[in-house]
């Protein structure tokens, strides 16, 4: 496998990203492209991520190939390529070699790990309500929601993206208008921290689209480039048992 | 009591200094505006806050009412209110409610606590002398004293507001010409952490007039908008043995 | 001694970086400057400062004079001094008295220590390399170096200033056009933190200049307006047993 990549904050931000979740990269490298499917190790997101080969300014990958790597020494290796960096990466039979082509030529090795599991499945849902809504708001409401407390329900009517935050102290509520056809109200919660983790994500893109149900899994998906790539999470809810 | 805000940093920064200093908010309000009078727990700050009807764009109490609420929790909402929002204060039986009207509407309810206490009376005290200076010079001169130990003293003259730290490995000494006229020299020495936690309110206005004796306590005032406000810090001095 | 400057950066960064490598600073001061020559505590680093009369607006030392401080306590004062105000060093029998003068007056004293320790003598070393980086290059290479463990061999060849950093987990290299004309390939070993110690001074200087052999102290020399004064660091070389 070998890719060529100018802009590089993609690539920073999807692992970035992926690694606050789950601790080994597992990729998955083809003539197509690269993909990711895993679950974190409390089985609580399922993270997927794929990047076409069209989403690089150059990408061979003649014959499959697994890459799996330790995600926070990756995070911080691709921490120190600057913005203007042309981003190489490419493998050897022992070593993800990265190199930042710049005002100087660095190479960054990093130690494949052998790893025999398989990638995992991602489940199929189908969530009766889709809301976009821009990554900014998104991160100001997930603000909000943590003065009180860990947890926070997303409830969707006709109108509102409503989002609740609860503790014996007192209460917060932020109403976003979603614009979009709703025919059903649904409500669920989940961990905050786990959302602000797939957050990690926004500058990826403008919007992130959020699929939510009744007591049902969040999806939260961020479109690529239209479309060249995708990362998207699904997050299990927190179920109540007072309600 | 409902009131309408859109200058949101007076209400941010009293509260936000005022819960240095004390735990629990305890504000009387009538249909004049409302008020703040209490002790801090180790009885060394009185702190006293006016803030009248007129500063806000809108105020209503149409009968006294006392509130009072945890102050670390006030804080961390009001932390939450951007500066071009609008904010809405009001409470109904069992809570302080507020709300911030931006891009998003975005509602925050705290509890109420029950509080039996009566308000602190301030103590009346005449100081010989009254000295402005701007706050952003004071907030410097606060940081050269803390490099030799914890306490300062502020000694002023005909000419000068002099401020010394002491200590084993070296002293510090800061003049600044006031432009007053004082005709009696004095000096009292003050922990200087508790001066800094006042100073919190630096941003409420230009000038902060200190008041001072020999031996006596400092008085910190803050005038909010040409009157319409005050926020005042009494705080007891260091008395020392050996002079 | 007594001495005035304008631009007092060159003082507060010759400090600040001394004090990160030295506890107490023993300035000799004549008629020409002043001069600091001292080994840290773990006997690693050589420091070198010389600092003549004419690099500061007003420079005066009747008689020879050796002055000793605290050099954190020292460094502390010093960063209260604001860009624009003009510093003033004098000494009284028991005091380091510094004077700031801006938009106010503020004098700091600092008590003399009793030091008896004559100053060190810098070893004489011929290197067979010399080579000029931009300091901020040097940084940024430090950077990447210090991802997998504390220490990085410099390498220079023909060409080029190949700086190194290994451990089990993968590897980084950066490669510097160096422009010099080198007869001799060189390589040594040095810890990376005691490199960013003195790249505190980064500031006095856009270039610095590194001196190197095989297994041989690093010399890193910072040559301050147009050589009126320098600050030279020599580092004891790590030796690897398994080469």
């Amino acid at each position: 496998m070998f890719l060529e990549l100018t802009d590089n904050i993609i690539l920073k931000d999807c692992f970035e990203t992926v690694g606050k979740i789950i601790d080994e990269i597992i990729l998955e490298c083809d003539s197509e492209g690269m993909r990711l499917r895993a679950l974190d190790r409390s089985h609580i997101t399922f993270v997927e991520m794929d990047l076409k080969g069209s989403l690089f300014d150059e990408y061979k990958c003649e014959k499959p190939e697994k890459i799996v790597v330790d995600s926070t020494e990756l995070t911080k290796i691709l921490k120190r390529c600057n913005s203007k960096d042309i981003l190489r990466l490419e493998t050897d039979d022992s070593y993800l070699i990265l190199k930042f082509e710049g005002d100087s030529s660095r190479t960054f090795k990093l130690a494949l790990i052998d790893n025999e599991y398989e990638s995992a499945v991602p489940p199929s849902i189908e969530h009766p309500v889709s809301v976009p809504i821009p990554t900014n708001i998104l991160e100001e409401i997930l603000k909000d929601m943590e003065l009180f407390g860990e947890t926070l329900s997303f409830t969707v009517d006709e109108d509102y993206l409503i989002c609740n935050g609860t503790s014996e102290l007192g209460d917060s509520e932020t109403k976003y208008l979603h614009g979009e056809h709703v025919s059903e109200v649904v409500r669920s919660v989940f961990n905050i921290a786990k959302i602000k983790d797939m957050l990690t994500a926004k500058k990826l893109s403008k919007l992130v689209t959020l699929k939510l149900g009744n007591d049902m899994p969040l999806i939260m998906n961020f479109n690529i480039s239209n479309g060249e790539g995708k990362l998207e999470f699904l997050l299990a809810p927190r179920l109540e048992m007072d309600e």
